[in-house]
């Protein structure tokens, strides 16, 4: 099933679509060629917006879970990516410590998102054990899983150099909590060890401005190569530091930048004669969870921003960003698709599907539902006679580049915020 | 759906497949030991035979033809180990050019096989282009395609270093043309690009002893490692060259060494209970085609060859290989299972199914079909708490592993052959 797109049907995005395909040897070279260069992020999900005008990832998470939402059809090409991995990273690896994230171990949906990892990771070769990131854990925890199976979370010891458990030295080990809380001291120091992905990938230490402003470099070098404008995939963005909303110089400085981004969207809708309504999304630059989300399509909606005392101030950095509507539906909920990579490859998808939301809406709130259904499809290989927007493994194909594209992206962004690289220069 | 084993489900084989689920992290570790030190057989396809007292590959084919008969389903899976394969290979690589078997391009089913690899290294990121090895072709051939679609057979073009086609210069050459009548004089000579795979493993050089003594060594490293008999995995084998079945001496040789190795198999049949009339295959040592095959449950089966002048005489270099029947069923009808690898990985694979051959006969005939239906399922990640026996994952892991045991001999195999081996140590 493709789900069902609101726009038309000849938009640009069809003819994007159309071009991908064409050159998928040149598409695919030049990521072979980008991989000799940089280090994929170890693994990714990513969350795209089809927008009929402009497709573009909006948010590229490096400690994804949600791998229960992937269809079991997709797991043996994780498998497949995991082996890739590990023999690049760590050929004799035998044990694989993974660290899940606390604040969502009491969830069952992540409870079965750490089996499939532990599944995936068993079946690559590994003895896959879970370390508790809480210190008062003095023993093994037995933690249920819905169908009738258990994980076993285990305290972890820590040694001068290494982390481990009892009677098991991992090789490697796996991060899938983002630190947004900073990093915890027994992650630190750990030199002997691959720690992936590496602590500067936390949430405490990202910011999404470093993010896009990598994707923007990597969507101008692929805009080239395929001789289209990059703005079709790029999401335009302005980064604001130091913005205080209690005052009204403060807002007044943010309704400034969002206006200058407005101005600059309404000249590409232009350009493009698409009619819609520009809108931009300030939001908080790092990752910190729960934080406000705004939606604005004039500045003048943030007058009254440093007097409304009811709502939660805005963080200090904030991000202001070209809001792209997702025009999917599936079953008449608004849509949008997630795609996950696992080393260089696309191991799967789902479309997030949320009925209470509109289209400029986050999607990734309560109430959200998963069909993996439509990335199943995808099993089949693309066609180049299809026509645009009718054929599921065509689309995807389209979604897989945009989610490598962003991988790719937190790989520069990685690389850049490194606080390491002089050593290894 | 599992083919149904018509031995009892208590066998030595569910405690195999027991096992090796349970090993699981252990052999794949032990696999990307062995290709730390091995560079794996380019792309190959594994016949299996599961007698239920036995497992064994019994041909091992490095020019693999069947692709058509994979599940789409299986093909990203094909495509990821392409990508792996490039990287490694060449990952400049822009350019592949593909020479097909033209004693196989009249049938409609190959020419899918073929079409099914274009599509494959194409998604992979490669322009792909078909070479004729007929040097009467003079201009581009259309070759039509059951679907609608076509294939294209161009003439080649060769350089004192270089072979291509009119304004197409390959990185790389993959042959799909088992090279039985010997090497091709434009196919010598070509060190400046990748010909895989290379020319010694064509069947006008390749030895099936050669393969099965490979095979041995690594069956016995597998089987110290899993701690079991090798002879579990592993077909015995005589080696037989210079024989001349027209002379009654050389007939009582050939005789002579049967009746050992039916001896042999009679002592492994004592010690497992097994009640089953051991038998053995002689057949050519080489790959030649069409040569006679003949199964022999006693050594005076073998008294009138020297006198029988209505049948072919048997080829001078022989093998004499254990029996392995095949107690599977698709259907009522007797099923092998065909493994198919491309670089380090299994791809996809399917049942071959013949209805009016017996279980101690080769199914690789006319009047075969495929059944690719059982191994998509594979799909599905095994599970270790499954009934032996009942679990299509389960099965089709354990015919996996067997199959890239097979593929790891062939590695072996071919480093022992390599005409060049001493110019690169």
């Amino acid at each position: 099933m493709v789900p069902h797109l609101v726009t038309a049907l000849t938009g640009p995005i069809n003819e994007l679509e159309q071009r991908i395909l064409e050159s998928t040897p040149a598409i695919e070279r030049w990521f072979r060629l980008e991989w000799m260069e940089h280090t994929p992020a170890f693994y990714a999900s990513v969350d795209i917006r089809n927008a009929g005008y402009k497709l573009t990832p909006v948010d590229t998470d490096l400690f994804p879970t949600g791998f229960n939402h992937l269809t079991p059809d997709m797991l043996p090409l994780a498998v497949q990516a995991a082996m890739a991995a590990i023999e690049k990273i760590c050929p004799e690896a035998r044990n694989l410590l993974l660290i899940p994230e606390p604040r969502l171990l009491p969830q069952a949906a992540y409870r079965t998102s750490v089996q499939r990892l532990i599944q995936i990771f068993t079946q690559a070769g590994l003895n896959v054990r879970l370390g508790a990131l809480d210190p008062t854990l003095s023993a093994p925890l037995r933690i249920d899983l819905p169908e009738g199976e258990h994980l076993m979370l285990e305290p972890m010891v820590r040694t001068p150099r290494r982390l481990g458990l009892k009677h098991f030295d991992p090789c490697t080990i796996l991060l899938n909590t983002d630190l947004s809380a900073g990093t915890p001291a027994i992650l630190q120091g750990l030199h002997e060890q691959y720690l992936l992905p590496p602590l500067h990938a936390g949430w405490g230490v990202r910011r999404k401005s470093q993010h896009f402003q990598a994707y923007e470099e990597v969507a101008k070098k692929f805009a080239k190569l395929l001789g289209m404008d990059p703005w079709l995939i790029n999401p335009l963005f302005t980064r604001c530091d130091a913005v205080d909303t209690s005052t009204r110089s403060g807002v007044e400085a943010l309704q400034t930048q969002a206006d200058a981004l407005l101005a600059k969207i309404r000249r590409k809708h232009k350009e493009y004669g698409i009619a819609e309504k520009p809108f931009v999304v300030i939001k908080a630059d790092d990752g910190t969870h729960g934080a406000r989300v705004l939606t604005v399509r004039d500045a003048k909606e943030l007058d009254d921003l440093a007097s409304d005392t009811t709502a939660p101030p805005l963080p200090q950095r904030l991000i202001i960003q070209e809001g792209v509507p997702t025009y999917e539906r599936v079953h008449d909920a608004v849509a949008e698709p997630v795609v996950y990579t696992l080393d260089r490859y696309v191991v799967g998808g789902f479309y997030r599907v949320h009925a209470e939301r509109a289209v400029d809406e986050n999607l990734n709130a309560p109430g959200a539902g998963f069909v993996p259904l439509a990335f199943a499809e995808s099993h089949h290989l693309p066609k180049r006679d299809m026509r645009p927007g009718a054929s599921a493994p065509n689309r995807f194909y389209m979604y897989g580049v945009i989610g490598r594209l962003a991988m790719l992206a937190a790989a520069y962004e990685l690389e850049a915020t490194d606080p390491y690289a002089e050593v290894y220069d």
